[in-house]
This record gives C-alpha cells, sequence and structure tokens, in this order.
C-alpha cells in the first residue's frame, strides 16, 4: 500500500520485491537473502521496511548485514517538527549523519579472564575522512550553515581524537561551512535545552545511534523520521528505523510516515526531486490536517485510510 | 559564601579545605594534591567545586584522578523539576546511577597500525554488581519503585550483556521493585517524550554520563543538579558537575545551586537529615521566588545575593 502512493505519484520506479528470507542465507550469515544484496547492489537504490531480528543463533542483526555487505558507511537521519503535529519543540531541523560501518559496533568483544569482558571500539582514518566528507559535502549541497562534530575526545583521546582530526581536515576544505565540536554529553543537554543550536552533527557510530533517536524524540518519535544509509559506489538504502511494532504486524495499523519520508530521501538521491517533494508535502499535509493519524499520533486511521488520505493530497 | 549557608544553618561541621595545586603532584598524576585525596579518605565526605584540568601533558583529569583514587564507584545524580523555574518539562524526577569507574573510561587506547585506533570498554562482573547493588538498595530504601538498567546489549552482547547480566542477578533480591532493561538510544527517545517513564536508571560509564547530562536538560541544565560520588567503605564526595565557567571566574556571578544541592547529598549521607531539609527548601524557594536569580537563571543577581537569599530562608 506504500507503492500506491508511488504509482499515484507516477514515480517512475519499477520495484523488485524481496523478503527477510525463512532461513540464515550462509551468504549473508543472516536471514537476509543474498539475492536482496544483490538486488540493491545492481539498482544501487533501495527502500527497506522495518525488520526485526528474528530470535536464534548463530546469525547476525539484519540491520548490521545490510549496513556491513552493503559498506553503507553514512546514515543520515534529517529531523524536523512536522506542521500541524504539537510536541514540545517547535522549529527543529537537524540532520544527523552517523559513522555507519566501524566504532563500537565492531564486534570485536572477548573474555579476559572469568568475569571481565571486553569491548573493542576501533576508528579509522578511512572511514572517519569518509563520513566527515560526506557530511560536509551534504551540508554544502544542501544549504546548511555549520557541521557539529560530537565526540567525547576528552576521554577517548585517541579513538574520538582521530575521528576529530579527520574532521578537522575536511572542515578546512569547507571554509564557507562553520564547523565546531561538542561533547556528547553536552550536546544532549543541549539538544533538550535548546535544538536550534544545531545543524548538521556527525558523528561516531554510537553517538549517532544515541543522538539520532533523541532528535526523532523531540518530534514525535522514530515513527515520524527518515533514514538514509549510504554506501561506496553511489548506493542509497532508504529504510524506516522503528521497530516491526510485531503487535499489530498485519492489522492495518502501522503509521507509513517513517517509511515514506525515508522514500522521499531516496527519490531525492536519484534526483526525482519533484516526485519527492510531492509525496513529502502530501504526507505533512495530511499529517497536519489531523484528520487522518494513526494510533501512534494518537489518531484511529488504519494504515489503509492514512495512505489514501496521502494519495488525495497528490 | 558557600560557608556561609552552612554555617547561618547550623550545620555541624568543621570544614578542611583543599585547593587544586599548583604543580602536578607525582603522587596522584594531576593537579590535585595528595593531602586532598587523603582528608576525603580521613573525613568519609567531601564536597568539590567545579574543577577545570587545566592544560598540559603527563597529567589525567582531576575528575577521573578523584574517583580513581578514591574508588568512587557510584555516580548518583538526582533531577528534578525545580517548582517556579519553568521549563518544556514538569514533574521531571529522576536518579541517574552511573557505574563510575570502568566501561568506555578504561584509559586503554592503541593504535593497532597507522590510520586504526581503538579504545577499550571493559566492563566486569565485581563493579556491575556493585553498582546494581548500589541502586537496588538506592530505590528500596527511597520509595523508588522501578530500576531500569540501560544498555546497549544488542551491540556489545559480552559487555552489555555482563552488566545486564549483574543487574538481573541482583534484581531477584530486590522483589518488590520493578526491574526492567531498556536499550540507550530507546531510552534517550523515551525520557525526551516523557520522562515520567522512569525512575531510578543505572547504566555503565559513558551512558550514565550521557544520559545524566540529558536529565540535567529537562530540567534547566548542569548549573542545578547535585551529583554526589559514593566509593568503597562509606566514602560520599558530593560535587557540583557543571564546568568551572572560567569566563566569569571571580566575578560573583555564579550560581551556587548545584554545588549546594550537591551538599544536600552529602549531609543526607551523613544522616543530617534535617539540615539537608532545611537547606534544600531554602535553595528551592529562592529559585521559585524568582526574585534573586544569578545570570545562567535568566536573572541579575551576583552570588551574593543569591546566597544572601537563601540565608533569609533558612
Ligand atoms: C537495531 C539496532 C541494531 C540499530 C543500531 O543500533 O544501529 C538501531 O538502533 C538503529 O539505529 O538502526
Ligand atoms: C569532565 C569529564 C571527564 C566528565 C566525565 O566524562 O565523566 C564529566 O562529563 C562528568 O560527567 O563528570
Amino acid at each position: 500500500m506504500n507503492i500506491q502512493v508511488f504509482k499515484v505519484a507516477d514515480v517512475p520506479i519499477e520495484w523488485e520485491e524481496h523478503f527477510v528470507g525463512k532461513e540464515i542465507d550462509p551468504r549473508t550469515q543472516s536471514f537476509l537473502t543474498w539475492e536482496s544484496l544483490e538486488s540493491v547492489r545492481r539498482n544501487k537504490v533501495g527502500l527497506k521496511g522495518p525488520m526485526a531480528t528474528p530470535i536464534g543463533k548463530g546469525h547476525r542483526s539484519l540491520n548490521l548485514t545490510l549496513r556491513k555487505e552493503l559498506n553503507l558507511y553514512a546514515n543520515v537521519r534529517p529531523c524536523y517538527s512536522l506542521p500541524g503535529y504539537k510536541t514540545k519543540y517547535d522549529g527543529v531541523d537537524l540532520i544527523t549523519i552517523r559513522e555507519n560501518t566501524e566504532g563500537e559496533y565492531s564486534g570485536l568483544e572477548h573474555q579476559v579472564v572469568r568475569g571481565v569482558v571486553e569491548s573493542l571500539k576501533i576508528i579509522t582514518r578511512q572511514a572517519s575522512l569518509r563520513v566527515a566528507e560526506y557530511a560536509f559535502h551534504y551540508a554544502k549541497t544542501h544549504g546548511r550553515q555549520r557541521v557539529s562534530a560530537i565526540h567525547k575526545a576528552n576521554i577517548m583521546q585517541k579513538t574520538d581524537g582521530l575521528f576529530l582530526k579527520c574532521c578537522r581536515e575536511v572542515a578546512e576544505k569547507y571554509p564557507d561551512v562553520v564547523y565546531e565540536e561538542v561533547v556528547i554529553d553536552n550536546c544532549c543537554m543541549m539538544l533538550v535545552k535548546n535544538p536550534s543550536l544545531f545543524d548538521v552533527l556527525v558523528m561516531p557510530n554510537l553517538y549517532g545511534d544515541i543522538i539520532s533517536d533523541l532528535c526523532a524524540g523531540l518530534i514525535g518519535g522514530l515513527g515520524l523520521t527518515p533514514s538514509c544509509n549510504i554506501g561506496e559506489g553511489g548506493i542509497a538504502l532508504a529504510e524506516a528505523v522503528h521497530g516491526s511494532a510485531p503487535d499489530i504486524a498485519g492489522k492495518n495499523l502501522a503509521n507509513p510516515t517513517a517509511l515514506l519520508l525515508s522514500a522521499v530521501t531516496m527519490l531525492r538521491h536519484l534526483d526525482l526531486h519533484d516526485k519527492a517533494d510531492r509525496i513529502q508535502d502530501a504526507v505533512l499535509k495530511t499529517i497536519a490536517e489531523g484528520k487522518y493519524r494513526t494510533g501512534d499520533l494518537g489518531g484511529k486511521s488504519t494504515t489503509t485510510e492514512f495512505t489514501n488520505a496521502i494519495c488525495d493530497h497528490l
């Protein structure tokens, strides 16, 4: 039924559908099939619904498998107040750009002795430069004024220190973009006090995970925020980041906003800006009107009713 | 001038004053003198003003030195809305209990090869049990209903997994306290959407650093939140966590609220509850009245005027 929106908006896309597999695919070590990865590699773009990782052993999280196999190095999460949907915050307009491949997500952990375990956080110059470059380029091409690098280099001087060093190097190439460095704890305090202090934020993996959820909370939650993963070779995989809400699965109650706004980022990546604008406008208008809203937004509409309302605005 | 408050409130405390040293003390590897540590060890309690770490090489942060040398294993940060001081959030009442000795703060970092660095996050059974025990005991003795363990065990299965395992073990001993586990990113989203979902939160070091600042932001900032470090052998070192604000140092403009409310936690530790109540009430009343407020709270009072107003309420 999200496809319906694209049809009504006349988006010139031929969809290839891939489902999560029933068994672990040995080539991906997860329930994600090799064919689905190949499809993204071939088409360079993809749109991914929320996926729960089935509980079991010997496999990786589906999200992590995607990031790793497709080398999705930057995760871009725009977060803006939706007109008409009131929260405690007005006029939020933030872009979190998260390093998506390393840091605390290395998967390297071991027991040192009984009762003592360690995890390795890995920061590389290559991945840090790459995500910093992406962030500054994004700021420049999207008319953004400021990039804030978020870190804890007062404690992790070597790892976060390297990350900052790379950001500084890249910042030099973008004299028109203001560059600043903010410690993660202070950043969280400032975000809840006054989110307008920030613009584009770039950071290592775990901080990006935390900050992007915090930002989503400011405007109403993950059900409303788009996300797009950028990979080498121009790959863009848009995704709804919220959970798969098994409690309402199949009940026609889910809110498709995050998925549709993520699709909008995918359309922009394909330079289909007019289509992107049309869909984004229709989604925002439907929410602003407030007549049809799904349960998570305090309404009583089904997914179909909400989607139909969006189509009516197209 | 904070001492003035204690005098007016007739607090039966004899103060020993210790200043940050002019040179690095080889016995502490920091500007913190050995004598100041000995003083806390001997007296079992202490009150620490905000301390900036002087820039230089070959020494550690003063805060970290204190935590390490005194084995301050739990950092307790109560965070509650101050009547009369309006923020976006009403009725906030949260207790963050932070493991204070290990995790991402191990200080173990190295370069693997050029351009590749790693930090070690260490979690031990001993420190996790100890802080979990503190959190549940705190909940029980302070009439709190719920303890939430904050983690990222879906990614750091071994380290955060061990932390959770310890929390679960301790939770079993406290059947009257509700126990739940919340992923850090989700916790941040929930905190900004609705802080009343939480009560006591316990977590590894870095998450505690982040969450406690986020919580402080909800009620107005670190200038208003107390903090107390608990060490082995009944040591309690209360501290103002905010920066040392060098821009206003010596100008009689600083807000002593965080320091005074931290002192209140110290008095409670000494079972001087009537004195603690008196000072806390006087501080809260002065802020609620709103006649005397320091610049950070939007007022124009000097520290002296604000402190005098507190003394008038005593
Ligand atoms: C589900 C989880 C592994 C994932 C992450 O930690 O990255 C999620 O929180 C996200 O932000 O995409
Ligand atoms: C100053 C810094 C080292 C410290 C920390 O990271 O613990 C501070 O943020 C705190 O919360 O006490």
